[in-house]
C-alpha cells in the first residue's frame, strides 16, 4: 500500500467512518468528541498504512496543524535544551506538538530552518534568534505567521518577545562584586552584536560608573562563539597570567562560565579569596565547583510558559499589538562572590 | 498575497524563470548549478511572499525533502542534546536539514511525533526510542521509510542501529572496581525494560560472578525516569545511610551519576577513600567534582556520524539487509575509581 493510501483506506481498515478518521487527522478529535482509544487506533493505522500527507496538506489548508516550530541558537547548550523541554511540556498541555531546529548561531542555517519549517506548515514560531537574522524574522512576521522571540530580541522589530532585563541583571551582579570590595572586575562575553549580550556589557559598565570605578577596555573579553573553548581559555588567561590583573570576574553566559572555570580550576588561583566570580544561568558545574558559584538566575520555567502562552494566544489572532514580556531575574548569592575569607 | 502565492509569483517578483525557482524549492540547486547568491535570494523571497507548501507538497511527491527527523528520548539530557548537535552538523554536510522531536520517554508522545514528522514528509528517521515503542518502530519501518536507531535498540527488530556494547562497558567498569579492591558494589540504573540498560545491569552481574562475588539484589537500585531527582536521592541514601553499605558505586547513566553525586557531595562520604565511583557518559559535573570522575566514554561523534552515514545510504536504497553498528566505548580512569589514598 505504499504511498497511495487514502483516507478511505484507513477508515475501511479500521471499520470506521471516513469522517471519524478525518477528525483525528485534522486535529479536531476533541471538538468531535472522539474517544482517546479511537484516536490512538486511528493514529496507529495512519502510520501502519503509511497514509501520506497529500490529503493532509489539503485538509490542512483549511485549518491548523497544531504544530509549533521552535528554533534555538544551539541545541547542545543546556540553556536551550532545557527551555526546549519546558516549551514542549507547556505546548503539549495546550494540544500542540513542538518540532525543534538548531541554527547553530548561523544566519544561513536559520534561513534554511525557517524555510523547512514553513514548508511543513507549522502554525507559529518560537525563536531564540541567531545574530544577523533580524531581516529573516521581519520577513517571517510579514508573511503573517505568528512569531515569539525568546531570550534574545531585536528592539527595532515589532515582534512579541519574552526575556529578562539583561542590563539590570548584569548591573546588579557587578554592583554586588563592588559592594564586596572588588575594584578590578573583568567580564567575559561573546563577540556578538546581539542586543542581549550588549545589554549585559552595558549593565557592567553602568555599575562601574555608578560606583566611581573607571572603565578599562582591556577588562572586557569577548570570545568567538565558533571556537569557544580555545578562545575563552586564551582570553581568560590574559587576565590571570603572568599576574592576576583582576580581583573579580563576571561571566555573561553559562557556557562562558564553565569554560572559564576550567582554566581557573587548573590555575591555583583561589575563589573567592584571589578572585570573586559571578556566572549567568545555571550549570551542574556551578554546584560541583569547589566554591559553589553565585549566578544570575533567569527562570526558564517562566520564559517557556510565557512564550507558549503568547504564541497560542497569537495563533488565529491577527492583532497588530505586540507584547514584550519581561520575566524576572534574580541574583543567587553563594560563596564565589563573597568576601575574602582569609588574607 | 496571503496563502495564494504561486511559484510564478515568486519568479515574477525576482524577475527570474519559474524553472530556476522550482530548482531551489525542490532542493536541486546544486544539480542545476544555481549560484549561492541566487539560492539565497529565492529562499528569502519564498519566505517574504509566504509561498505556501501545497505546491511544495506536490513537487515533493516526486522526490525527496532532504529532511531527517530526529526523535530523542529527552532533549534536556545533555547526552541527547549533544548528539543532536553532531547529527545536525553531519547531516548538513550531506545536504540534509534535521528537525528534532523529544519523546520525553513517553510512548504516547513518541507516537504523536512519528505521525507529525511523517505527515511532514521527512525522508528518514533517526530515533533514540523510548520504552514500549517497539511496535511503533516496526510499523514505521513496514511503511517503507528508512529508520536508524541510536543509543538504544530492540534486538527482536530487524532495523539499523548504532550503539555501544553495553554489556562489555558495564562489565569492564565493575571489573575495574573489583580489581581495585572493592567488593560491595552498588549500581544505580533506571527502572526500565529498555535493553541497553538491562545489558548494563547484566554486565555488572557478570563481572561480579567472574570475580567470585555474590550478587546482592539490594545493591541494585532502579530509579524512575519520571521523578528522577527525588527517586535517585532516596535510593542512593538507602545504600549510604545510616551506615555505608557499599564501597563502590557504578552509575549507569550521566543523569543518574549527577543526581547521585549531589547526595554524595553533601554526605561527608569521601570519594574514593570511603566510596569508589564510576559513571557513564560525560558531564561538566564529572570534571568539577572534587575528585575527578572515572567514566565509561561512548563517542557521541562516532555515534552521530555512523547514524547519518547509515541513514543517508539507506535513503533510496530498498535493501532489506540491516546493519548493526557497534561503536567503541572506553573506560576513562581518573581519581574516583582509584585505590584508597589513606586509611
Amino acid at each position: 500500500m505504499n504511498g497511495k493510501v487514502s483516507l478511505k483506506d484507513v477508515a475501511k481498515y479500521l471499520g470506521v467512518s471516513t469522517a471519524l478518521v478525518s477528525y483525528v487527522i485534522n486535529g479536531k478529535e476533541k471538538e468531535a468528541r472522539v474517544s482517546d482509544k479511537m484516536v490512538k487506533k486511528i493514529r496507529e493505522a495512519v502510520i501502519k498504512l503509511n497514509y501520506q500527507p497529500n490529503q493532509i496538506a489539503k485538509s490542512l489548508k483549511s485549518g491548523r496543524t497544531n504544530t509549533i516550530g521552535l528554533i534555538v541558537a544551539d541545541i547542545s547548550n543546556p540553556f536551550f535544551s532545557n527551555i526546549a523541554r519546558i516549551i514542549e511540556d507547556e505546548a503539549r498541555k495546550k494540544g500542540y506538538v513542538v518540532i525543534i531546529g538548531s541554527s547553530d548561531e548561523s544566519a544561513e542555517k536559520s534561513q534554511d530552518l525557517l524555510m523547512v519549517f514553513q514548508n511543513r506548515q507549522v502554525d507559529a514560531f518560537i525563536i531564540a534568534p541567531a545574530e544577523n537574522t533580524e531581516k529573516q524574522i521581519m520577513n517571517l512576521q510579514n508573511s503573517g505567521i505568528p512569531v515569539v522571540l525568546i531570550d534574545r530580541y531585536f528592539p527595532a522589530l515589532k515582534v512579541d518577545s519574552v526575556h529578562i532585563d539583561n542590563f539590570k541583571a548584569a548591573y546588579n551582579a557587578v554592583d554586588h562584586l563592588i559592594k564586596n570590595g572588588r575594584k578590578k572586575i573583568g567580564i567575559m562575553a561573546y563577540a556578538t552584536k546581539l542586543p542581549h549580550i550588549q545589554e549585559r556589557i552595558n549593565g557592567y559598565k553602568a555599575a562601574l560608573k555608578a560606583n566611581g570605578i573607571r572603565f578599562k577596555k582591556e577588562f572586557v573579553k569577548e570570545a568567538s562563539y565558533q571556537d569557544i573553548e580555545k578562545d575563552v581559555a586564551q582570553k581568560v588567561k590574559e587576565l590571570l597570567f603572568p599576574s592576576l590583573k583582576v580581583d573579580a570576574f563576571f561571566f555573561a553566559t553559562n557556557t562562558l562560565a564553565v569554560e572559564s572555570l576550567k582554566i581557573i580550576n587548573q590555575s591555583g588561583i583561589k575563589v573567592p579569596d584571589d578572585l570573586a566570580v559571578i556566572a549567568f544561568d545555571e550549570s551542574d558545574a556551578f554546584d560541583f565547583f569547589y566554591c559553589p558559584l553565585s549566578y544570575v538566575n533567569q527562570s526558564l520555567e517562566d520564559m517557556g510558559k510565557e512564550a507558549v502562552k503568547l504564541i497560542t494566544e497569537r495563533i488565529g489572532n491577527k492583532s497588530k499589538k505586540h507584547n514584550n514580556i519581561i520575566i524576572r531575574e534574580k541574583l543567587v548569592l553563594r560563596e564565589s562572590s563573597g568576601s575574602r575569607r582569609n588574607k
